[in-house]
């Protein structure tokens, strides 16, 4: 299986917040101390910030001398641009010889005094959001191998987690698994991927291809979803990502405290039921048997005592295991994809 | 209104239509040599070809020396490749003193000896697909004036012809209306238009939304569909310019004859009445008002003895009117979206 946009970063890592004031904006940076808390030194915050990873607090400075060799841009802010502000921090570690990786869609190297910065120290300019050349248009051909994918009422609401804590099950149970990273963080955090939502709007289905290819009968991609099928920003990039997968199963990802879409509040959220069948109906283009195997709950949000009722009736409304897969992991849905396809 | 990516071509135009063997792809040509046939002074074509636009054959040199000012390329291959044996042609172009006009994903700009040919002539290499920077994503809200959206059940089989047919059908009718491209082809027809399959995937809705600003209450944009949403390839832009152009209305563009997608013979066509309901539903998601006002059908390769009861049959099984916009016209659909949304 051939590598994709393979990158190697340099830990340890300060992870740059800036005055971020939105948690959901700063999944980066939660999801490389989540995923790989060893590789972090620490956060970089600005007066007015609201978000804390729960790492030290350092400055440029002190990160530099206490041997740090990367600055992660920990947010994603909607459109990815990178506050005027910020640039001044950026241009200090770059002269202290840090590396700068950033995966929002603007360009480091577009900006002459960040080159100008790491060419005199020597560091990288590591932007992960450039998709690889020459991709291909998707041919929708059925490949080897299964096939997961996760899919969500909204943006940010748990589908990388959900891949991630999937695939980290799969292998403990001994099953043969790989993470398919589609977004900045995940490429970040397994050091392989493509940014599916930076790839120009006719090559989404083929980079999708490209990124689970051909496997052996008995292997699992399990692949982080983007975006949503009900999203008026983002639903072309979640139908392409889902053609492209033809996913033999899906799990839908919600956060159980939201009613409308996070920063689109005027667009309501989908049920979960609804989700379930329109992907379910779209799925089926390319993959005919596709099939829903569980809902993935973030409910940190809600009251403790609301919680078990929440999922209850879930699994009553929609006959599937319903989990927060931070409370009470994957295993349930684990144990319905090993019925569901026969895996002993 | 601002003005998108707007340029302004040399004519008369040279169509380097090569050795091409399938009229399907040089839709680019086709359309040219409809909609401006008063630009279009010749075809070049290799031996080989199977593609002929109906205007004189003329070499590079006998263009030059006709005062030809620009070489378009009038094909459109999947995946956007041109063969390297074009490579000879476009270079003499160049030296000629022509234009090069690219509507394919590849750059011209990358290409050296076409880079130095053009510098040292003074010609101009104009790439028609590349987007405008700093697209916005697609917020949903809705915008004031209407909108109408032609849609597929497959590529190339008449959404760009249709649009363009609608949008002139309104203008003689008294309407006010503007055609919106969003193809090569059409941006080199109209000479405005954003290249909506070569937008970054977070952008394609947010890009459709540029496409089509807000308007007086009666004006009409009639907005070029791409892809269909049926298709693996492609499905992806279709949807995001779908939910970008939150169309009031919106019209099935079908080929008569094809009951597999061209190209993708693997997969079968859905029917008329599947498209409709499958744009009506996801459509609705950003305008709940969303309805389907006709089917535009290519009756081309029909034996002319049974095009009458194919239409007849549709208009049946849809209740729609259901026209030939190169026989009948748009007469019919143009009377329903008058009736439909009371104009007088």
């Amino acid at each position: 299986m051939e590598k994709i946009n393979k990158m190697k970063l340099n830990a340890p890592y300060l992870i740059l917040i800036g005055a971020e004031k939105d948690p959901t904006y700063a999944k980066t940076g939660f999801g490389l101390v989540q995923w790989r808390p060893e590789l972090v030194a620490g956060q970089l915050r600005f007066s007015g910030c609201r978000v804390d990873l729960s790492v030290p607090d350092i400055s440029v400075e002190e990160a530099a001398s206490k041997g740090v060799r990367s600055l992660i841009i920990g947010v994603a802010p909607i459109g990815g641009i990178i506050p005027d502000e910020w640039w001044d921090v950026i241009i200090e570690a770059a002269n202290q010889g840090l590396d700068i990786v950033n995966g929002l869609h603007i360009k480091l190297k577009d900006h002459p005094k960040v080159v100008h910065a790491a060419s005199k120290s020597g560091s990288r300019l590591i932007d992960v959001r450039v998709p690889p050349p020459n991709l291909p248009v998707g041919t929708g051909i059925k490949r080897t191998g299964r096939r997961l994918l996760t899919v969500a009422t909204d943006c940010a609401c748990g589908k990388k987690y959900t891949a991630l804590a999937l695939d980290k099950a799969m292998r403990e149970a001994g099953m043969n698994s790989t993470f398919c990273a589609t977004g900045q963080t995940g490429i970040m955090i397994v050091g392989e991927g493509i940014p599916i939502d930076a790839v120009p709007a006719d090559f989404i289905s083929g980079a999708a291809e490209m990124l689970s290819p051909d496997n052996s009968p008995d292997h699992w991609d399990v692949i982080e979803g983007q975006g949503s099928l009900f999203h008026p920003g983002y639903a072309g990039v979640s139908l392409g990502l889902l053609h492209g997968s033809q996913p033999d199963t899906f799990v839908v990802c919600h956060d159980a405290t939201r009613n409308v879409l996070s920063g689109w509040e005027h667009y309501p959220l989908p049920s979960i039921p609804e989700c379930i069948d329109l992907h379910s109906q779209v799925g089926r283009r390319t993959n005919p048997n596709i099939t829903c195997v569980g809902v993935s709950i973030n409910t940190f949000g809600l009251p403790t005592n609301t919680r078990e009722e929440y999922l209850k009736n879930l699994r009553t409304e929609t006959g599937l295991p319903c989990i927060d897969p931070l409370v009470e992991g994957c295993g349930d849905i684990l144990d319905n994809i090993r019925n569901k396809f026969d895996i002993l």
